[in-house]
């Protein structure tokens, strides 16, 4: 016991520092995720999924992006996705199309009023990253 | 708007900047996510909460962790944890015990088992940070 204990102890702590890097990682990506998702909340009435949702769509060409795109570019389930869409588009932020060719593709495009929002809550959203990363 | 897009120039690559931190974090924190919730589920059959959840546990004195303080240490929603700790509890690797002062806190103590777990599932989990972070 005392003998391996001795000969791991470089990896122990290797294994200490990775732990370690890892921690700070969770603990930058909570408090830069709940300083954002409070403000956004706060300041325009809109979560940070959904705002996630909009920084996207706005660099995106209208019926190109579809929803599985969207999903593997802002990390969330296709559950959790689908629910900040339904919310942006009950909100009309978002419309969705169904692709002509292929039914199972659902496009996103944001709408006028989707714009005006980004454009608003992306301030608030670049400010509290620059104060928060 | 020539005037004000040229002077906002530095201000917006400032902000590019930020945001593309911002989006190498997440990209960060969800391909370490993953890798690890797939290997732990895959080789020990633990989700990554029930493993964080452990990994705080067996550093910490019985009877002085509460719920509220795993809580703030594992960047979990408190429905989350509950959820989390229920799964751990029903597995036998963690037992709870209300405070006898206090019968609102609640704390949670690694079981001999969660110790076994923990040690097994541990150098998977420091295996897959090693190849991701």
């Amino acid at each position: 016991m005392t003998k391996a204990s001795t000969a791991s102890a470089p990896r122990a702590a290797a294994s200490t520092e990775l732990v370690a890097q890892w921690r700070e990682l969770l603990d930058k990506h909570a408090t830069v995720s709940c300083a954002l998702e409070k403000e956004l909340q706060h300041r325009h009435r809109i979560g940070l999924s959904e705002f996630e949702t909009l920084d996207r769509l706005v660099d995106a060409a209208c019926e190109t992006y579809r929803m599985s795109d969207l999903a593997a570019d802002i990390y969330l389930s296709q559950s959790a996705l689908s629910r900040a869409v339904a919310r942006l588009e009950r909100d009309g932020l978002v419309s969705r199309s169904m692709c002509s060719d292929d039914r199972r593709a659902i496009f996103v495009c944001l709408t006028d009023k989707g714009r005006a929002v980004h454009a608003d809550s992306a301030r608030t959203h670049r400010e509290i990253l620059g104060q928060t990363l």
